[in-house]
């Protein structure tokens, strides 16, 4: 008999050379039908494998991030079979998975797969997963598997024997295909239900152009078929949601070639929605009780070996500028320039909590393979700002902060996110870590304490804090589905020593401030590149670069609606008209795929009666209404910031 | 008999070997009595040296720059005779005259002056004025010379000889004192009637400190008490409004070793301040037609190559940073990104005038010797726009901008301003001038026009313009009369066609269009500079820092001052309680010096009755009001930006 240890703690004995699944459906049938892999030990195998002796046992299912992994290397697996029987004579390199997906490279010899190859690929492999073949493992020297690929003359198999040690080399069969695979494997072909294969693209062997180029074909497949509609359905709604596609139809953002690569020049209608984002972080951090600060671009090289940049960040900083025999470095960060800011005049504890806020711009190095559109730049304008504060101030503190956020994510709909809480490991104190085991615990436990008090979702990870001191990171997700990290917020007990920060205590005493880094709505960039999926375009009316466009049934009615717009703009309301000699119907289907939310439409009953016909965005005509009641409703509607239609 | 032309073009007949002097009394004794130099044929001369020959003729007085030069010159000759008799054997390098002032470099040999030495100089001046000692000239050979100065053993005047060309060598005498000098100088000591020693400072021979070390000598002069009083009475108050002690007292800015010089910090104080006044540029700009956009701080080498600021502006760019195999320069000016903000999207006419604004910060490069707290620095926040039009909108486009800054002027309570119009010199088209003779008439004649329809005082330079259009540089001067570059206004026919810039006309036609750069409220740096002298740190409310202080005359009045700072801050009123256990008086003293406009006082009777007992910065105790008067009165200050205290 070997004991079995589970996650929850429990032990159970089992005879020598039992398999997970047989674990699985000792404890249920349902399981036993979910469980796709296994981590045994720490390592993830085939539930079929055999276990020999005491083991600690997770039972790994579709929902786990290793059983999606192991699914779709087995998937690639699947469609290496259908390729070699629709294919003969075609060879492999290799078959990962991915973070969404898989992906198989292969040698198709002079074939070039067209569009129907892809449907007959699909196809065969539908075939051949109805035939529910298992994944057999098997064990086998190196001598043997060199003289297997030798004799079917596969010099990529050969290629790849070269790295591997003997005892640890695996062969994988699933009906006709047999491949040289470490695994693990799903049990069987039949759990792939629903499959599609999404790309081809040319990839050198190794990577290196010097090399042949193999057909690289990527696919995506899911236990059954509404899971797999539901990402066909998310990548439509992607692509048209795409933010590089809508900052160029809306104006948003330009990128330039003279300017260079990642360093967005903002268009007037982006610059309108950055007015918008910097007016709500000022209100809201002026009510925090912030105070509002402006530094340089660059400083010297001497205030980053201060802060411990140099030498170590170099390679995400630009490259210095030499100028009377000094390097001056773009600013990767605001820190260093704010702590100069609390240091200038000397603090008391009356003065903390002291909140800086900065819209600071940064530069930071990204490989130019990196960059894509908003998403990653070079260049980013980040809604900063440090707190320094006494640690019976920090719990209040953070507190405030984690509102901060909750607010946003309110205003913004973003209705799914995770603070994500890095953690040290106390056994690297002093190493990877700054030694200051208490102040450690201590600032773990309130952040801990605030984010449960708040009722924030949250997970914790041990090992992954900044040097310095805990850290979250913030992961939201767009109203269709797609992650993205927002912002980090760090806690910092380190810099106020190395910058010699210091204050007067109540009782006369110096003491160096706690500094919290914070930045809520994260760069102008990633924000607006998210707020453009999130929305589509189809911006709140707080947001949208235009606000109300007046459309005139024909020029008779240019006087009046000269009229409203005065009085619109008056109230700061951002209005246009239409003033085209174009049909009414025109006007209306321009307007509405310029994704104004309101459109106002006056012709001749309009006029007399001192009224206005309302069509709003995504929901057509919404009746008619006196200039004042519109009035009265939109002010609201943009004072409040709703982002209700 | 030679012929004599004057300024006014009349012509007249004198003896050959007449004076300036002479001529000026044929016209009247009072001017006799006022002239100090005369331009002979362009070349300055003592009013009593006889003309030969014919010549054009200008008289020149004390209110002409060249009349201070030379007062203040013959004054610094004037101080050498005292020092000489006071000190005997001391020798003299050189003696030129200043902006403001003269000075003279002198060897004393060991000898370090006092102030009692100072006030001695001083007494032994006005002395040696009263003598009433004509300058006298006396041409030399350089052989004489030589000898002269060997025989008074004078290395330094040897030195001065050793450049000096026979037949071009002159000395002056007045009184005691002899000095090799190319004049001219004024007719006798005895107009210097005031004049003052300012300071005394070691500067090395020729500048170079491997030299001698000789004492600077500095004052100043004037042919009056009256006017020595004002000046002395302005320096005095320059010196009590230096917007550097103000920065650092009122935290407004700082400077920091380990960011860089000519890098201000802005601190909270100056932050408000920045912010006040983009309010007010987005504002007037918003209402004007302009739309806002944001542009990255650095840029490819090419940009710079297709605008032509390299390699000709090099120098007073910063160095650039190497990264990929390109070479990326900090921007010294945003004209280029906006260019490119232009041609992102094609334009017609409905699109002109194409009007775009951002508060750009630009970098420029200056020797750290020519840096000046924020008068000169390498940071520069601009108030930047440019405006795209056609020749046809030119006249409309630049008249409205010239309103802009009267608009300001008037805000500011800047009374004294002049516009200096840079034109062209048709000799120089196609060199130093772009090749469009008719567009520089057209553009210079509508720009005079606007200045002349809006009673804007101008003066006219000819041969000063940018290379690409006339140019306007604006003057102002502070309210204790000194004088400020405050922005440059330029027109520009040559960029459009660089960056190929074009818009599609009414016929359908691609045409490039005008460009008017300007700047109305210059940078940050130096606007906030000149108010800091303009205001002696006293901003009117609306810029204020810290609008209200309310001062509870003890704790027992506390909540009554929280109520009163909630209504106040509710409002976006920048209000504070001083909570401290302090007497009133003391109170009252440090939120005097702090210069906030406003101070309630609230006490027993002002909590009883719901009243404010206010006191207003420099005019003291104004009485009693009720809160609901006082949130009216000052709402109504901040919203009119009244200077008005």
């Amino acid at each position: 008999m070997i004991n079995i240890g589970f996650p929850d703690g429990a032990v159970r004995q089992f005879e020598a050379g039992v398999t997970a699944l047989e674990i699985a459906k000792s404890i249920s049938e349902g399981l036993a039908r979910k469980i796709l892999v296994a981590s045994v030990n720490g390592q993830v195998w085939d539930i079929t494998r055999p276990i020999h002796e005491d083991a600690s046992l997770r039972l790994i299912t579709w929902d786990d991030a290793e059983g999606k992994n192991t699914f779709w290397h087995s998937t690639a697996h699947l469609m290496a079979e259908a390729v070699e029987q629709l294919f003969p004579g075609v060879k492999f390199w290799v078959g990962p998975a991915l973070e969404k997906g898989f992906y198989y490279d292969i040698d198709l010899g002079d074939r070039k797969l067209t569009e129907e190859d892809l449907t007959a690929i699909e196809k065969k492999m539908q075939e051949l997963s109805k035939q529910n073949n298992k994944y057999l493992r098997k064990e086998i020297s190196k001598a043997e598997a060199i003289q297997l690929f030798e004799t079917k003359g596969d010099e990529y198999k050969l290629d790849l024997l070269t790295n591997l040690e003997d005892g640890s080399i695996t062969l994988y069969t699933q009906g006709s295909f047999t491949d040289l695979c470490r695994g693990p494997h799903i049990p069987s072909t039949g759990l792939i239900k629903a499959l599609k294969l999404t790309n081809i693209a040319g990839a050198y062997w190794k990577g290196d152009e010097k090399n042949k180029q193999l057909t690289r074909l990527y696919g995506i497949s899911f236990p059954n078929q509404k899971e797999l509609d539901e990402y066909l359905h998310l990548l439509e709604e992607a692509k048209k949601r795409d933010h590089r596609k809508l900052g160029k139809e809306l104006g948003i953002y330009t990128m330039d070639d003279e300017i260079g690569q990642g360093l967005p020049l903002w268009m007037p209608n982006g610059t309108i929605i950055i007015e918008e984002l910097e007016k709500l972080a000022k209100e809201t951090e002026g009510k925090g009780g912030y105070k509002r600060v402006v530094t340089p671009h660059i400083a010297k090289e001497s205030l980053y070996h201060t802060s411990g940049h140099l030498p170590y960040y170099a390679d995400s900083m630009f490259p210095p500028m030499e100028m009377d025999g000094e390097k001056y470095y773009l600013k990767a960060m605001n820190c260093p320039h704010h702590h100069k800011i609390f240091s200038a005049e000397p603090k008391s504890y009356r003065d903390l909590p002291y909140r800086i806020a900065e819209y600071g711009t940064c530069y930071r190095y990204e490989q130019s393979g990196e960059l894509f559109g908003l998403m990653r730049v070079r260049c980013l304008h980040m809604n900063d700002a440090h707190i320094y504060c006494s640690k019976e101030q920090f719990f209040e503190e953070f507190k405030a902060v984690n509102q901060m956020y909750l607010k946003y994510f309110k205003i913004f709909g973003i209705d799914k996110y995770v603070m994500r809480l890095s953690l040290h490991d106390p056994e690297k104190l002093g190493k990877k870590y700054v030694n200051e085991p208490e102040l450690w615990l201590e600032t773990e436990s309130m952040v801990r304490k605030v984010l449960i008090e708040t009722g924030t979702p949250f997970i914790e990870v041990q090992d992954e804090a900044a040097f310095y001191g805990p850290k979250i990171d913030v992961q939201i997700w767009s109203i269709i589905g797609r992650e993205f990290t927002l912002a980090t917020n760090q806690v910092d007990f380190n810099s106020g020593r190395k910058f010699k920060l210091n204050y007067t205590t109540q009782n006369n005493e110096s003491d160096t401030p706690l500094i919290i880094h914070r930045a809520p709505l994260g760069t102008h960039e990633r924000f607006i590149g998210f707020l453009l999926e999130h929305y589509a375009g189809k911006f709140p009316v707080w947001l949208a670069p235009l606000q109300v466009k007046i459309l005139p049934i024909s020029d008779k009615f240019l006087e009046y609606a000269s009229k409203v717009k005065e009085t619109l703009a008056n109230l700061n309301i951002r209005v246009e008209i239409d003033e085209r000699q174009e049909k009414i119907g025109k006007k209306i289907r321009e307007a509405e795929l310029s994704r104004v939310p309101y459109m106002l439409i006056v012709g001749e009953k309009e006029m007399q009666e001192n009224l206005l016909s309302v069509r709003r965005q995504g929901k057509g005509d919404i009746g008619s209404i006196t200039l004042d009641s519109f009035v009265e409703n939109v002010s609201k509607e943009i004072y409040e910031r709703s982002s209700e239609e």
